[in-house]
């Protein structure tokens, strides 16, 4: 269960409120690289987690600290937004608050539908999508996952970092950019602790691996047409990351038949010119 | 651009058509860890590539490898239709086909919709969405991203192949499982080429880290009450993955103010009970 | 079953269009606090109808009024966009159409997808939800839903009204804010016919309170740390608004245990580390 | 910000696993009137609070309290899944995997996609959406929506007592029941606080209500044609709620005109037969 | 605006309730085919509606009759449900109710959100997406939507119509089919009388088409690889249906350029490696 | 399966980068009348085929070509994005980033997201939804899906082609609206060889029509009220373009009952007062 405190985990000021900004810190916020999706993932993979605890309970101290951020940024937006047209237009009557709006580039459903807060949404106001939530069961694709919010999570904040000049949001967002370095590495430190890629590659490492096609395991599939040379890199030779293999390079050719379905049944109601898998003749008569 | 050939990859036979099990194969079509999601999201990762051209190749070749993944899976799905309640009804005119539906646990609308046919959809029917086709920009986020789509694909690959006990659908699967294999590592190779932990961490890693606050850059963040003992692990003690730095527990403390919005303005209609942050009166004339 | 006429409901007159405010009234609109969901609301609720008639046929004509609302609020972001950027541009064949379109605030899709119409959607373009057509089958719960809609949506025809000059706009948003103002008692009478608070609390009326845990039905759960005061109201202290109950304070404490998953299964296809408890040990063989 | 504790907030346990009462959980965790809905929408409308604190405190402990009531039903999903089909399959080698799944009639992604854990998202496996996380930024509009999705849930946790003879479950049920009656009441007690009807209607308060169209602000627009009487009720006569006005009956006609919009530009791409209002001639020319 | 009627366009009634059914009439009320779609789709184009006003009014017309369908569809769900396992346990005391629940096949929303009513959603529970209300504002673009959203509609009722054996519902789809039959046409007779199809192609008819590329207007691109032939049909060769070109087949080549994106700019934050197009070194130190 | 080339299918050439033609662009890669939508709905109708095989081989075809138009859409996005704001201003350290991008009219996530390259979405940032690749199994309402999706597809190149001065753009967009116009024609040739009209009307064909209710087949239905005149044309008189029956008008009257739903039942959970249909008695006494 949960506890709350009163104060921010980390000061949030905004020195020259920005509803541009706003608009843009909500992708951080409700976005697929945002808090909301973090903190979910990591209280769900809590939940779930199976095996040993200290990965429950490292996975619940983490998800709780994101819904720390998820606070710190909304409001972070409604700070920016006490400085929008919307509300400067009330000190400015003489002001036309529809090119205001509009020149200022602002969300309008922080305005319209939160009265200059912020929403469960991303910068272009999508809402939060729950599928973003993933917990498989699966502790080394669960910290996949998890790098890869991380990561783009970071990258993020970095350019969200650039397009300020706001020495308050420059802050917050050094603060925010510095626990994303943590959690990358958080999650990778399992993934060490796991025994690295021997250790738990290929994902699941409790599949019997040869139960699979093994001829297909490490090779790289070019698809190019003829004449395209596929590309050279780490993936095309030397032993696969798992040390089980050895990368090799394919030319892709089908290894497959041409499909070819049954005939439609009645009651799915096709055209009757598809009864038949040969010819089409049109039906000129029916009852 | 493209190209096609009229065979498939590879084989796709059903021994004994099941419609539960072409509804349990639409998770690998549609689903988050699906085989459009990987598809599209290489080649969107291709499409938008900057940098070196090899890897914008590579991703050319593998997400077109995917599309015909898609093809394979989609196969699957009609052809363990043809044995469905629905099919079969034609030919025993005195079933009755609702209840065979039942018992069979069909997806309705692979026949309501597609009549016997697959969907862009998951298991449950929810249609695949575009938010899932990760293309950062960033190509250490971009390889986590898809580590992190192969691994939990492969997951599903593997849950799916004990699911049935169809002799073609196994088959089909350990060539789906072996790709999934082989993808997993030539992401992760890729960052292995780019350096490893020291070469790409903290992503992106061409953001100056001494922006960041770095007094917690590399400290595990404890959110448990009085109590509650933080999990030791990995990421609490050692040098940190990149090499920069000490992994240290901290108990997390507020280290921001108490957050204090200014009043509502007046066009934003709150109550006006809200003008005031001090006491609530209630109105009790309005003209 | 449904009739029309073709005349609208109210005036709508647009003096001096404006694209940016065709698209804040897309969210009259399309979105959550607007006139498709309230509409569908209504009628959902009228035709999923049990118990007295009456209220089948108050829902009923109310969702047909909204109907023409839609067809309000739609004629007036046509005739908004008549004055479009994209519209004047093809009497003032030198403007930069883009710069154009950038300035105005337009909403694309209004003109790339309708031609400068209205869409069913909301003023970021997201796609108008059926999730919100909310029709429980129990009247209170409903009648809730529909004063929150209406509340909802009367504050947002107020920020509407306050964000342009417009006249026949003013107007026809002076029309929309008072049928809100009806619809809004409208369902509160019906909790009042139902007896007010005493009559309708709690919702559902009809499950025996005996069954719930009654030493928490009336308890406000703190859930600051240490030191956090809880704030004071209406809500912590005093008889409780079903008169079957005494408000009171509760610190919140766990009443539960620390949960416990059982190991995962083979066929979940968990990593292996996780299959005990225990201990994680890096797995340095599989065949 | 946020804590944890390790424990839950109140005892979950499973008696008797059932994979089906696992699915309907899922509506209770992810649905519209679930507790991710109500989590988020609490804390971001305490995130978002203008005006007196004591209203952002209380809404912050509440939203607090519920992140604890997912955990707990995360916790009892999981539980409920120990012993499903796919569970038992691996104790029960002779048994047909997807029979039994069907049987059990599981929500197949709690398998497919989490390893028989929750999902963020409803019974029927569509995804949590953001936009359900209702935070106008007017209190009273507020109120009435926790109060609907109080009572929608409260329905919800009802019906699912009923459909459960498992003793663990009913006994979570109760307590989670017994929170909601708490929570409605805790909604409706700040309206009472801020005068009740006459204090907060219509909502919001702070629009001038000489600027809507009193004459039709208490009228009940009946929609029927000619022959189809209007329900009576306390909305067709006696005082207004708001103590403003009276209620009446209008039969409904249009105060508007027929709408006619301007010919399409060119630049929309009509087709050419539209430009013109009048007629429609078939063009037989075109370069 | 809109009037209403207290009784149904057509007779429902249901001889036997099915809960299976009244799930899969679901997909009829909120499925991509299904009468929210073409109510609001056909409304929509009315109220956008430029040019002749007959097709204005021809659009409203059917829009309304459409919402009389979602009408009976929701009242055939509601009635279906009469009988479910939900229902009729409470007079079955001693019913397992959760196995009748599954071996019923229901839709768990149909009870647990809505008290065994409809809801505005597909047979899956995937919640009614306006994105599908075409209304383009061009004619022609929409008569041919309007026709497939019919012709789906229509496939769709035949093969509900084929899953009961209830008189009553089969004399409801009855009437819907024949609804279907004439809407097909309905939307074809305006093709016909804009002059079919060289009347109204390529659409939209008003593009001048010397603007586009004129040498591949009519060419059939055949995509195979080497050995595959490309498929013959009325498409490959002879006039085109729009009088103005010939069939033909092009074997597909590229057009085109290699791309090459510009570097990546500093404050896109992509990995240092990445910033120059030619080589990949890793980078050994950072500050 | 799938090839691939290195070349775009055409050139793709920006002369002057506008960040605003780039999100309007995205309309026509993940919007419902882009490239994501028919390619994948042509290669799901091409991987379900059922009947005559020309029709699957026509399809992958047209399916596989549309991918490499997606490819050349999301190069053109890039380029565009190749001189927004945010690109100029690592040459322009003294702008002002935020007023740069608000006069811009960027997609934020174009960058913040995606690193200044395409997203799998629409103009608005809507993510492409699954839900609209349609593949019914009936070949005729498959290819009316497909003209509608050409159609609207077409009238969007032509708006983007009048939104842009740039030669480049304006060249690849040629080359797009010639190959829309050889698609609708495509579809459309299917039906003129399955016999036009009356070949495939209505669709579908094979649904015995004397078990639709003739009587209302042909029919206009008129749902205006008293003195609104039904709007003659081409759908009202004469024959049917099936060539079975006659097109006439009925004014629209009800032909069904007045809907009475039974009582909830208890464990449905309604209000007390809901439980008998006859009179609303509000309850003083619950235990």
């Amino acid at each position: 269960m949960f506890y709350h405190d009163k104060q921010l985990q980390y000061t949030v000021r905004v020195d020259t409120p920005s509803p541009v900004f706003a608009k843009m810190l909500q992708q951080a916020i409700g976005g697929v690289e945002g808090e909301i999706r973090v903190a979910l993932q990591y209280l769900f993979q809590s939940f779930g987690a199976r095996g040993p605890a200290k990965y429950r309970d490292m996975l619940m101290n983490t998800g709780t600290e994101e819904l720390g951020h998820i606070q710190m940024l909304a409001t972070a937006v409604a700070m920016n937004l006490e400085g929008s047209p919307a509300y400067l237009k009330d000190e400015m009557a003489n002001a036309d608050p529809l090119l205001a709006a509009t020149l200022g580039g602002m969300e309008p459903r922080q305005f319209l539908s939160a009265g200059l807060s912020a929403l469960a949404a991303d910068a272009n106001g999508v809402p939060f999508n729950g599928s973003h939530v993933y917990a498989s069961g699966n502790i080394a694709a669960d910290m996949y996952s998890n790098v890869a919010a991380e990561a783009t999570g970071r990258v993020l904040a970095c350019r969200l970092f650039d397009m300020t000049d706001d020495p308050g949001m420059k802050d917050m967002l050094r603060f925010l950019i510095a626990r994303d370095t943590m959690h990358q590495q958080q999650w990778l430190a399992v993934i060490e602790e796991l025994g690295g890629h021997p250790g738990t590659l290929p994902i699941p490492n409790s599949f019997d691996v040869s139960e699979e096609l093994r001829e297909v395991s490490y090779d790289f599939f070019a698809t190019g047409i003829e004449g395209v040379e596929p590309p050279q890199g780490r993936w095309t030779s030397g032993p696969s990351l798992d040390g089980q293999g050895e990368f090799r390079v394919r030319i892709n050719t089908p290894l497959g038949q041409e499909p070819q379905l049954a005939p439609p049944i009645p009651s799915g109601y096709a055209e009757v010119q598809q009864m038949s898998s040969e010819t089409v003749i049109a039906p000129n008569t029916r009852s």
